[in-house]
């Protein structure tokens, strides 16, 4: 086999389970290819008992939707492994996507069980993109949860994405920062971030930088000449308060104020962040660099960044790594992706997966979400899903329960209501003005002051409503009676 | 800014922190372009407390270095910010890569502290490295690490890799994919994989398949008529004991065994796997099916594939998804890039990070690492860092001591050694035969078989010894008593 480099791909075709391709030649052979079916992509529980997750991931969904097919190269691969007929591999020749594809924006807040992307179209298509979709998606609406999460914590001071050195792969790295921008990162260290998506790009030294040079002083002095206007300096490779401060106060005095220049920041990475940064701040006012930021880093989540703040550490940003572009406490972003109807002689037949495990039985048919805001207060009441066609009537009252304890209702009225699925794809072709990602940054600002505080708090929150309407109630309850032997 | 696709990028130039430009345009205001400078790439801790890491990642470290380079577009995108001048600039124009490059093979057991990969060149091009070396090596050995360990685990029944839906992007999903067969994994359920690395796809069908069909026998029919030769149907889309095994054993007799075919074997994805193996494997034998392998998945890892081999479960083989394509349990390799020497008039002068923590004491000057192993048994004893030229004479004595508790002392006799850094890239050029993924497997498998069990047990483990020789103690100890104020 020639050496391939997996850099040189643009075509992610073969970035499936193996699966989707063998039922794929199944559907086939049973002349099944052409079966429309509905399949809804959701996830069932928010990472960290969180309050609410950020949708992030559709732009790459698009870019792979795009460059879908089968190359000669693919064939040749699949026809070298397992029975694949000429027939088969004919069909893959000429496969062209045609599916629908809806999609919540990015930057949207999300919540259990209602789909947040949903695709109708034949069997074998709708079926051959589930592992693509959910890579994508879980992985980048799992950076942005955790990454809004670390954002609300800093209360309004910057946040930036240091992770790439920990990220799991390239891609982790630059999608990863990508879907923290998203979610209120204020900017990456990550360069090729910068080139790719405008995201603001930071950084000045490694603590090699200073080792390098005869002593702390000098490698500080060399670097304010380098850059006057920018000079930020990492304080801890030796010792902090009694070498590093004073070497950068003494830097702003000689080699920046000189020329005009103010030093813009210091760096602090290791060590008792909260009584370093309440030190540093001090010496430094008496130095008279009031304006001098600090920006702390060292294993930073948003508990970490919390504690901070409640001890009054002097930190005016937060560098954040490996807890961020890995979500290192929960690394999974739970998402699947399941087939909820077919259609058969016109008519849509919902099919719904059983499970003796009540919380995985899934939501039959084709369905819709829409969100309640309280017309007074602007803020999200809750999310319906009900079935594609139900219409909600802003000026009457409605009825929503809680679909596991269905005595729990609520009439809402004085309220506006908003779909939050988008056409993305019709019949295969991008129909969807792709959002730049300050839009979508956006977005996610505006739509986080839509949930009340006690969604929003990182522990404990509140669960937001999500239910389902009558219509979709009765089909999935009639569907479980039928079924219950089986379960 | 145009819409640029990720995906089509070859060049991961940008893939860096952005400290390391600010950094080399530093030292090319200092006239320090030239000087030239080591670094080490280590780790300090193992994952979840484990006994042994394995190395991945040296083939895209490769893949990277050789595709490195500053385009135009580059160097226009990094013109547009911060304060780069036009000397810099082209200084990066005419950059070409011209280090030393040493790194410990793929698929050998590593332990902390010890250097693993080492780079000897001019500071910018070594400084320059650091982010993609980091990436690429911390993703890939934390997923054979993780892998190795659920391998065990299976003693000896085939681990397929089926996470990459959960995957941390793209990379992660091919490449943890790459690095988990390199542990030991048999196959994955990543087509693409297969294409790239030729390494052994699985997969048969989704619950989406069972669903489509009026009936779940009619679903096994349909699969088994298309793929006779392998026929493995997933048994739990609605109920295992009373549903899908004796669907499977009706479609075995009834549409398979007349082919003169056998059913190869079922899968089940939840429930009690324990419970429902072992009632699935009485029913199948009763039916004569003794040679029908089931397959279990569903959030395994090597504590649930432990307990349920314990437990007597009749389980062939396991399908490990997010636990392992993430590592959930410990989603971060903490591999490091520190500065260890640097060249000043001919002379190479250590360098060394100081810490507060002590554990973060770096390990100075030009080093190499050598692997002692036991004559009579083969079994490895310790790794020892030296200095560069040091050598070991097999047939004399040699004493190794603990570097944090030197009273600790052996004297080894009888004994072979080995040195785990080879060279890759000799003045920027690459001199290694790149081994193939299967040698890359064969080496692990081989290297672990001479580790003692009572290192590769996965819970408490045995500390392996990693020493330090006594010339390089000896300056690490001066260093530090020289600096010990900074402390």
């Amino acid at each position: 086999m020639p050496h391939l480099r997996w850099n040189d791909r643009t075509n992610m075709t073969l970035l499936m389970d193996f699966y989707e391709l063998t039922m794929s030649k199944g559907y086939l052979d049973q002349s099944l290819e052409s079966t429309i079916a509905y399949f809804d992509l959701f996830f069932r529980a928010i990472p960290e008992d969180g309050g609410y997750a950020i949708m992030a991931g559709i732009d790459q969904m698009i870019d792979y939707i795009q460059a879908l097919q089968f190359t000669e190269e693919d064939l040749k691969y699949l026809e070298s492994i397992q029975g694949f007929d000429q027939r088969f591999l004919d069909y893959l020749r000429g496969f062209r996507f045609t599916c629908d594809i809806w999609a919540v924006p990015e930057g949207t807040p999300i919540f259990p069980d209602e789909p947040i992307v949903k695709v109708r179209g034949p069997i074998i298509q709708a079926q051959m993109i589930e592992t693509m979709l959910l890579t994508t998606i879980n992985h980048q609406s799992l950076i942005a949860t955790k990454a809004s999460r670390i954002v609300r914590a800093a209360k309004g001071r910057p946040v930036l994405e240091f992770g790439s050195r920990r990220a799991q792969g390239c891609d982790a790295a630059v999608l990863g920062a990508r879907a923290a921008y998203i979610a209120g990162a204020a900017g990456t260290s990550c360069t090729i971030c910068g080139q790719q998506f405008g995201i603001p790009v930071v950084g000045t030294m490694a603590h090699s930088w200073v080792q390098t040079f005869p002593s702390e002083y000098e490698a500080f002095a060399a670097y304010a000449r380098s850059f006057p206007e920018n000079t930020v300096l990492l304080v801890d490779t030796y010792n902090v308060l009694q070498s590093g401060v004073p070497n950068a106060i003494r830097v702003a005095r000689e080699v920046l104020e000189p020329g005009g220049q103010r030093l813009r920041g210091i760096r602090i990475d290791s060590g008792d962040l909260t009584y370093l940064t309440i030190q540093a701040r001090e010496m430094l006012n008496q130095a008279g660099l009031q304006d001098c930021k600090i920006t702390v880093s060292n294993a930073l989540d948003e508990y970490i960044i919390r504690e901070l703040l409640l001890q009054d550490a002097a930190a005016d940003s937060f560098g954040v790594g490996e807890r961020l572009i890995t979500s290192r406490a929960e690394p999974v972003f739970g998402g699947v992706y399941k087939l909820a109807a077919i259609e058969q002689g016109g008519q849509i037949m919902p099919r719904m997966k059983f499970s003796e495990n009540t919380g995985k039985i899934t939501n039959p048919g084709n369905k819709e979400v829409w969100r309640f805001y309280d017309q007074a207060t602007g803020k999200a009441i809750a999310d319906l899903i009900c079935l594609a066609g139900e219409e909600i009537d802003e000026s009457q009252p409605y009825e929503i329960f809680d679909p596991f304890h269905t005595w729990k209702r609520k009439v809402l009225t004085h309220f506006t209501v908003r779909r939050l699925l988008e056409p993305v794809f019709i019949h295969g072709t991008l129909n969807y003005r792709r959002p730049s990602i300050d839009e979508c940054r956006n977005t996610c600002s505006r739509e986080l002051d839509r949930l009340w505080e006690s969604v929003r708090r990182f522990e404990n929150p509140q669960t937001y409503y999500v239910d389902l309407s009558q219509k979709l109630w009765d089909i999935k309850d009639q569907l479980l009676h039928e079924n219950k032997q089986l379960i």
